[in-house]
């Protein structure tokens, strides 16, 4: 096992997601996105010498652009494209360009929702994908990303 | 009927509509989007204690944050999501989150157009919507609106 | 804008909707056919100068036939051609044939409905589209086909 | 069980079965549609307490018309819509309306035909359904129809 | 070749097809259907001992109910089903029950057309299809199925 | 009518129908598997001279080979696919081979259900279906099928 | 009626019917291809002042060939592209530039065979079609050309 | 947070699995079925009070009879149906009417396989996903599934 | 040419392959499936020094077992998927991991029959195909699959 | 089995088939198309009294001709159609036309690649198919052939 | 030839571009965004009179409003719309409005590529597109357009 | 950069390019084939030791014959394959097989084309595609053949 002082992962939440936990609670449920990023840093700490940086935008772009700094930067990257993952080809581009494992995330089960969330753009160019367990999600990707990086398959 | 004083709603123009009455103004009017929007505030004083704010934007991100901003200060919204309402769920998903009536507005009669615009993802979460009327299309949906939310339905 | 002294529109209503009022009145509201009709006229005439006539029927042949003979009597049409919408290339034949300005209307919110709703056989070969506001659907289209028409663009 | 003195039901016939035991007796059996009806109401009899109501129409209209006016004179609804099974909307959205518990029956196994009667629009809105037993799919459906009104569950 | 004293054809014109000659000339010609059927008389008679009946219906069920009393009372059927040739399953149904030939007509080249109108649910159970030549296909039709039934090949 | 002294019927259900009565009675009925064996058996009882055979499995495989040593030991199969309905091509072809008059039996109605459920692969190898009466269902296929084999016509 | 002196027609016959008349006759008749040209060519001198020229060949690019040369040389062209008909690009664009009418022909009723038979490349770029009465298809396409190009709409 | 002292899960390992460390190492890992199970039982004891019985099977009827007897006696499952993913009505149905929790776990990142791995018929009636890291997606459906149980959401 | 002491074959069977030569004769023949065995094993024989072993099974789980244990103990695998052809992803993936040639086998000419036979999820992980000889088939998969592997040509 | 003194064979190779052995011979191998024909008159002498003619051709219609000069010539047809397999309905209809028993053949396996490969126009019409053997392909459909014909199942 | 002294280009580049050069050399070269501007610059002085300005961009709303901006300020556009050529129904619309002649460029051969590449929203609104050059495709596409606007086609 | 004396291109025109320049002038410019094929010579002249042969053919087969036979003489090759662009399956296996670098040119925007247009069945063996330009489509598609060659990468 490659010892990793310093891993660092870049976690990406897409559009919609600041609206967590204000909305519609009982379907989310109650933990807002800094919840979910305190739990993550939590969980980060507990794994031992592993940091994260966060960023939320509803913008294609600016995540395309975010994904694009990454290289060099970061050890991977968690990923919750939520509406992107089944429309954007862009995202799916840096990801690819990016050459960093990465997790894709969905706190829903997408597969019990509409036909057009069934087909993800960007899990093709993930190591994986953890979907359905709500805010726990977020903590299974981050030890499965970790995992995978310290077993030395750091790439996608 | 329940009484609204200070009903207050949210106008959203999708991309290209800066451009309205400046290109191709045989097919789409004369009207610029300021002659909307003023015609939209004439019709809404004219309606009693409706309140107007507007946005164009060309960015699928500035919507979506505009409409998961919306709830609570708005109640209800009118949308021309342009080009999006067919390609958007990140859209549609922030319309389904913010909980307000929405009516989706098209100038043209997207049914009668290429193929692709045949299917709205917006439109599934809307209250209904309005189409093919030119500039007009945006008084009716209004009208509608209004009336939608007075009559005691303010929930899409 | 060209005055229109005796402006007459035919009002037509497709299968299933002699039932109105009388049947599930949590979905399709109380109002019944001859309510809905009169909320027509009564708006016709607060518009001025606009005279409406009224069929109802189940059978797609005598909708056919009506619209046939619509032209040179009628300025305009309102159409709810509630389940004919997606199955009858008959009426889209017609109404195209008619050459006159049609709005097609919705009580319900198509587009939120069976994949079979999805698609309109007529509404390509009419002005625009009104759905989803209940009654009032009928209301806003009388409103935007009278204004079409006086704003000088009768042919569809 | 509940009792029902004056079970009605009305049984509806659509395009072409006109024809029966006239024409192609080899496929479809040399009982005419009058023999039919007529074994029909000796097997109502048999039930006990059950009267029944006869329409064979090839009209789509006069269908929906019929379905429209059968609620609160009816019990439920024996229907082979023939070929609106795989054409008609009107068909569904009648029955749907009715809110009568009807059976959908086929003379024969539409399964084993062309690809386009393996849908079937009016089925989802039926309790159930009786294919490929000639004659005596009516009778099957009779039956079935009986003992569902008389178990209790008589909304479909 | 077998003679055919009394040859009896029936020719059955579709929805829509009332407004021959009065609407969109530029487009379907300057023929009426009065002119066209008087066309076809004539040019029976040109072909000797041969008799039309005719009758134009924008009713399904009244086309349908037409072919069903056909068979014994007629030796083959000329059909334009308009509309009805891409949605109608119960004209083929008729069609094939009635047992005679029969041949389907379009004024228009149908091909040149709508994705919608590429597909004929009738012309599978017709001897043949005439299209594109205006009201002269008819003619043709006429021409071609007299020779198919006096060839010896009455059946469909 | 042929006489049919010892005529024998299989009955074979198919995967998950062991727990019928113990799971969602609300949705399946509380009769277990055993009471509708029962059931069948005092019908066939009823109907003078018929005798049932049961088999329930999981097993497509065990389905198969049942279905395999079939032939020449009973007269008819009365089958519940279950969801080997959808996906078996095997099943299928087991009763094609065994040339014995077989009826697809379901206690819900499939049209109502999922898109998956509407396409039946065994439906086109069986005399018919029923479906939709729960229970009931069985005891109107058994009907049917013993009065098609004693009617003559005893190959599929 | 513009008169033609001289009207010149090319008919074209594609692949595989050169063995017309010598397999499968009581499929496609006792007619072989000289026969049907011969029965063209007595046609064609019945009409008065026709001139025909024929091809038969199996290579599609000896067909588009002939059409090309076919500007200036002939009036109009009739043309059975058999096999071609569903799969070559390339004739229908032969015929587009050509810009002669053109009439597409068939010997048997191509809607009543497989469904690869049912989309023609070529008619779209023909004035119309004619097909199911075998032989007899040429005839009625030879009159219904000469009858169009003598009308006066020489121009596809 | 509910206490779950005593709580039991079942792991099911469907179709080829078996052969897990033996076949394709550099592909699907050394790791053996064996060594799976004991990590899993391993991490079930560091979570505490979690008890876990394994089955793995080639057959579809063996993994829904397992999942049919588990209701009642197990809180959850953890299934990786592998093969049958993709093809199994019958593991869906069975899934769904044993009403426990159950996560679907895939060794690969099946959505960057063949198109046909990308229909899941299961997920749906799971709580959620975790597929793309090897042997450690068990652990990972383990600690979710668990907490998924413990925070007292324990029906799917 | 590489010499082979002992190259061992396993001959598989799918479902209903058991029924040979005692069902629809004149379809598969009259050979049973022993007759086939007994044909290959001459055949083998005359190969000189190859082996076969045979099983037959309904199971597609039993089908996966036989190939996972395949491996090392067997130079190749001759394969009659029949049913499972088409559905069984599980064959498949067994196939691809087995790392053994394999030649697929079908009695008939699946090409020539319904639509869903003309997929093989099997057939891309085989070496290649024989089909449309009857029991012939087997023989000449025999020769081909003896050929590729004393070629040297041993992985599929 | 019915001898055939003199039987004799046309074996046929579409198109890009001359450049075999030359080009990419890691992949087709080194065998040139001479080398496969003189390997066929082998095995076609070893088998006795069997005659081989050879065309290669890179035009569908020099195929479709010899394949319409076999029909009384030839008593069978060895064919590789290459890329016209999945494009020619020319080829399907001559080998149709021509009522001599036909083997399709193909070097590779079809079936492994690009997805418009799966798809043959011409197999259905054909006897049986053999693919992915290389030249062997060759030997084996001789082999095939041969024996079909000596079994006296001449008609394809 | 319309002279066109200081004719001025708008070249856009698309998401994921920003990274050329940096990432990926051996599949995208080790040109930088830079590299190609100042190659198109020094291609664009070559020619004479032609300015350039440029503008990359991850963000689908800031290019549609470049676009938008364009009009009056340029003579022609320069395109790769990266991965929002698959998407983007918004840059469709932009470049449709701006009625400036665009030229599509792709630095690899897209149809070379995933299925989802294939088609091009952006392209038929663009004057013509040139792909699979890597940076030199921007130079023919520079010449292309010059050449176009030069030769007094500046309408798309 | 690789220096290349007499470097050698073969110039391909498929089906009706021929009539170039006569026919449709202001759709496809006046430029005849000759045009174009001298403004290529005198470009390849321009660009120093590039020599060019060229061949226009109607059949299929004649392309892929030329094509097969240029390997060893042609350092590349330009294609505008037209209608077989969408139908070819045999110029693509020419064309990779071949192992020369190609360009696909097309006169026209397909992309804006009919829908049968979108699809290439070579592009994806080329280097890329140049379309749109009109003649000049030709020149852009020599220049960037050559300089792709130049630069050393000269296979496909």
């Amino acid at each position: 096992m490659r010892t990793l002082p310093g891993m660092k992962l870049l976690a990406l939440h897409g559009p919609n997601l600041q609206l967590l936990g204000r909305r519609e609670p009982d379907v989310y449920g109650r933990a807002t996105l800094d919840d979910i990023n305190n739990q993550l840093r939590a969980a980060a700490a507990a794994l031992g010498g592993v940091e994260l940086d966060f960023l939320q935008s509803n913008d294609e772009g600016a995540l395309i652009t975010a994904i694009g700094e990454a290289a060099g930067r970061y050890d991977g990257i968690l990923i919750n494209p939520a509406a992107y993952t089944h429309t954007s080809v862009g995202l799916r581009d840096a990801l690819k360009a990016a050459g960093l494992p990465a997790v894709e995330i969905h706190l829903s089960n997408t597969a019990a929702r509409e036909e057009f969330r069934h087909r993800s753009l960007t899990a093709p160019v993930c190591v994986g994908t953890v979907a359905g367990f709500g805010a726990d999600s977020y903590r299974l990707a981050l030890e499965g990303l970790v995992r995978y990086i310290r077993s030395g398959r750091p790439d996608a």
